[in-house]
């Protein structure tokens, strides 16, 4: 799935090049890159498929060479996952119904790839041997509010899921922490084609109909044009609360290796070297003074010389700059719009 | 005189770019421009010369198109004032040894343009009429210590000199201040050629000797070679040190005419209009949240977003952000010498 905007990390991510294919941590590559790197050790090339909205198809292909233009599928418009894993599913179900897949989000960190790839590989073969629905747990380290959380109903390393919870507050993150009963939702899921299909069948019939017309257009000149009109008509709405919390075939299996869904610049700031004033900052061409905690992304071959901030967020591009403290990151949509105002789309 | 380096305004400054070809202020036009206007009205374009180093001949060109190259005196290198105006009035003598001369740094701020050509014509005026020295003085309104500051003898709108006083500390400047008989050095002179010789000749006889020996090359192709010898010999003074402390016909003519030499930011701060904030902002492109008392210049067409920010200076170039509080001003230097350190002259 790599079909997101991004604007979270604006200035830096943009419309036109969202977070996935850029390399935020400064690790050399785009998260889409690692993500393909991560998976290709158990999956051959061919079988790829990145689900993108079309504006970013060539960026997909630019980011993955390894792949043909027919491994990605575009989609028209954005209607959250459950049209983008139906639009996949239904296409590899024409290739091979009794395949196993793995959904994955494109642009999260995972630190630990040998503990990953080995817990996926164990999903995959309970996957093959179990009509199961299957989600890829994180033991939780905090009390965050940001992400979903899942209640197991056993210890099992793969156990029946109890119930989904949305982004709780934070009395109630506590808990489900000091419980231990749950765990965060990774959005990252493994299953039978053929089960996905019947899910989809039975908790989203609508989206079941719309995509089983698409199948005998696949591969064809109308593929496209069928596609837009799907996604024209079909409601946007989430897995987990289309099919997830609503199956009874849900299992969950709880790892931990290092995951991050990087999705706000202060997990940016935790998941990145710090100097020894607690300082993220770019390898070359960044001078402090007086500066503490804070995080700074500059453009290739640019200097910034800082004095006397602490907690801060530097954003340098090309055509925007901005500087906004830590505690404040969300207000980074109001800067979007007010830019928008006054600016149009050109620089967003 | 645009010879200036000009440092203190780094990263808007550079070794290829100082101050007096910049629009600081954002008022549209360069500091040389601005100071070619005030005196055009007085002065016909043909009788200006200007003083710089060789390297800035091709922009102070560019910035006045009216003159022609040969009113452009080259230094190799800088010698501090007394060399350069040397060279104009040595040049100047050649010409017309009868001739007033007004000499004026082409970078400072003046914002009553009609007094201050008016004083400048009463100036004109004395030097004509008497063998004096003569510098314009502005009435102090602050206890600055970074001036220079001329003790004058009487009332007289044109006075006699009692003593200079360069820098005072605090204390020192609040006494000048109070006692109403001191005023600040602007650094503009007006004299005859002829007056300003003699007085090389008594308080400078080295620099005479070499700066006479040029005036038989000027217009020949030994120009050039002549002065690098004599810059590469001669002492690098100030006119204020080497000569008007000890010359005894010394005269200052106080005004009010809205002046400042524009030396920091904290004084670029000071001159810019601002918002209901009290942040200088450029007029377009700049957004800012919870921000005070700050400055920001940017390149064009860049937006910036701020947040969060109290009296700071946010100078973004190209290539070079700098964030400083405005008290740290000072520490600039010490911002370029690391930088210098590490990426050697490319961004100075």
């Amino acid at each position: 799935m790599a079909g997101g905007v991004g604007t979270r990390f604006w200035p830096k991510s943009r419309q036109l090049m969202p977070k996935q294919f850029l390399d935020i941590l400064g690790t050399g590559k785009s998260f889409i890159r690692h993500t393909y790197e991560r998976f290709v050790e158990l999956v051959p090339p061919e079988n790829f498929l990145v689900v993108t909205n079309r504006k970013y198809k060539d960026l997909v292909l630019e980011h993955l060479p390894e792949l043909k233009p027919e491994q990605v599928l575009c989609e028209p418009i954005g209607r959250n996952t459950a049209p983008c894993i139906a639009y996949a599913a239904y296409t590899l179900q024409t290739k091979n119904p009794e395949a196993e897949m793995i959904v994955t989000p494109s642009d999260h960190l995972i630190l630990n790839e040998a503990d990953f790839r080995s817990i996926i590989g164990e999903c995959l073969v309970f996957a093959a041997e179990h009509d199961a629905l299957l989600t890829v747990g994180i033991k939780p380290t905090r009390p965050d509010t940001g992400y979903g959380y899942i209640q197991v109903s056993d210890s099992q390393p793969i156990s029946k899921v109890k119930c989904f919870t949305e982004k709780p507050n934070l009395e109630l993150a506590q808990t489900f922490l000091q419980c231990g009963e749950f765990v965060w939702n990774s959005g990252i899921f493994i299953w039978k084609v053929n089960t996905i299909i019947k899910a989809f069948e039975r908790y989203l019939p609508e989206h079941h109909t719309l995509f089983s017309s698409m199948q005998q257009t696949l591969g064809t000149e109308s593929e496209q044009s069928t596609v837009e009109k799907i996604f024209a008509e079909c409601r946007a709405i989430s897995i987990d609360y289309g099919v997830m919390e609503k199956a009874d075939n849900v299992y969950v299996r709880c790892g931990e290796f290092g995951w991050s869904d990087v999705g706000t610049w202060g997990s940016v700031y935790q998941h990145s070297r710090k100097d020894r004033y607690a300082n993220a900052i770019p390898a070359e061409g960044c001078y402090l003074y007086d500066t503490r905690s804070s995080i700074v992304s500059l453009p290739k071959d640019k200097i910034a010389i800082i004095s006397g901030l602490k907690e801060y967020i530097v954003v340098d591009t090309e055509d925007v700059l901005m500087i906004c403290p830590r505690a404040d990151e969300q207000n980074i949509k109001k800067f979007i719009d007010e830019v928008k105002f006054h600016k149009g789309d050109k620089h967003i």
